[in-house]
């Protein structure tokens, strides 16, 4: 029922990456809520969205009970602490923003796997894995972004994100239903496929050209 | 399945609230599409989804059928009406808004309880169970402002609302969990306190303020 | 389970409207991201969500599993590929947009109709039931509108659309129902309908006037 029950239990240093990405999330959350005047709701509203969104619409797709935020009844609470002292953190945030690549690109890593592998455990097809991965590792943000009415980041030109997570969901579920690899060989070849992607879109700004009807 | 069967039902006063909450949360609905030009069908949309928005997350989120307005389908027969007659609303709500307050007021108190009650029987944690109760009670117009393509207003400085929900949910659950209450003497505690806190909260102007970055 | 194994399995053309909607509700999902500068990621994200936004509501919102999608999974790879293609549709779509109108009501005609029926299947009321249908068959593109951050065009004075659905819905229910028509009867008699009022709607621009308060 818990994540940590599932199969990944394994892997303790897997709850670590777990728990820094509800965090780094949640301040991504409070950022982008700052920027739009709104109160210490708000920014728990969107910080709880940026952080769950994903995972909520996976098992809502899937049909999984309880939700995360439900049977990991602590990480709400996380996230209100975050918000409360959102005042805080946004005095230091422009500071560590540099740091939060990492943990972030760590959590979609996992966020995206577990997706992956809890769709292929609910019987889809490897494309719907795939999507239902990338759906729960980058869609906490197009919630937010929607939330905060604003055309979601994730979708306009900026360093490939989702495309990371695809990407890393094929070589996990590749190395497990075609290498006959181990669970833990493919979820850390996954990782580090995501996350190598990731930070080299982001140093060498590897953008998708926008899609424009000819005028 | 339905309200009148849950064990509320002692309680048949608590219909009559129900029933005048629906058509306020409408009527505000229909404020809302108003100002955004929409058609009759927009009106609709918009009134349905502040009447039954919160209460249908809630549902999906606890994986509960049928939802509200499935499991009382009299009630988007009454929304109809309301969208209908909607031009003839629109010309006397000016004078009626003052008296709006009141049964909202009510109606948010009460799903927001029902919602928290549905959550602690699922065996959610006392956290979650008061976040369900106030997205049940307060999130119908965060995402009436969402299809109308406004930040919603929940999440800006305005008159407390959502911390009303939450104070009285606290007060319900620790009611009956702490002091051993009753079910009708925790309910009537809860609707006392988040009605009295939002009147006050209104009428003074309480809000908390814009979380902004530092600049 | 899949679409094809439902009572609608007796006619097999029913397939090929499916098909051809999933493609034209794909390209106008292109067209929507294509003005809002969305690179090809968004450009299938909001595809998809035109394509399967109203089925998915549906399934969540009567429980059912699988959704749409993730049941016919071959739907997403034709979703992806018109992504992957979308530059080229849109050097062409100009041309053929004209051409789109037709399959477009067929595909909402279709939706709306089987939506109606898994409604009435899952024991709804009759009004609940043609809701659902409509929302299957036109909450694609809201849901589309509503990730570009625009405000739905469905609710805006339009030609008549959604209108056209719940029309057709009501006639497919009063001929099974009232008339005790087949089932095959039934669903041309709401085909025809759909698609006679949406052509005529869109050939005589038949539009709702916005609802505005009185200043």
């Amino acid at each position: 029922m818990l994540f940590g029950e599932y199969r990944f239990r394994l892997m303790p240093y897997l709850v670590l990456i777990e728990f820094l990405a509800v965090i780094v999330s949640a301040i991504y959350g409070v950022l982008l809520a700052a920027r739009k005047g709104m109160d210490v709701v708000g920014v728990f509203v969107v910080a709880f969205a940026v952080a769950f969104g994903g995972g909520t619409l996976r098992d809502l797709f899937l049909d999984r009970t309880p939700l995360f935020w439900i049977g990991n009844a602590h990480y709400p609470v996380v996230v209100l602490a975050i918000a409360l002292l959102s005042g805080i953190i946004l005095r230091f945030v422009g500071r560590i923003r540099p740091y939060l690549l990492l943990p972030d690109a760590l959590g979609m890593a996992l966020f995206t796997l577990t997706g992956t592998a809890y769709a292929m455990e609910a019987g889809t097809s490897p494309f719907v894995a795939v999507l239902l991965g990338v759906i729960t590792g980058t869609f906490g943000g197009v919630l937010g972004d929607v939330i905060c009415n604003e055309v979601p980041s994730l979708f306009i030109p900026s360093p490939l994100n989702a495309t990371c997570a695809f990407t890393g969901a094929w070589v996990y579920w590749g190395m497990l239903e075609w290498g006959g690899f181990a669970e833990t060989y493919a979820l850390t070849g996954g990782l580090v496929t995501i996350v190598a992607f990731r930070l080299a879109a982001v140093k060498w700004n590897w953008c998708f050209p926008a899609i424009r009807e000819p005028t």
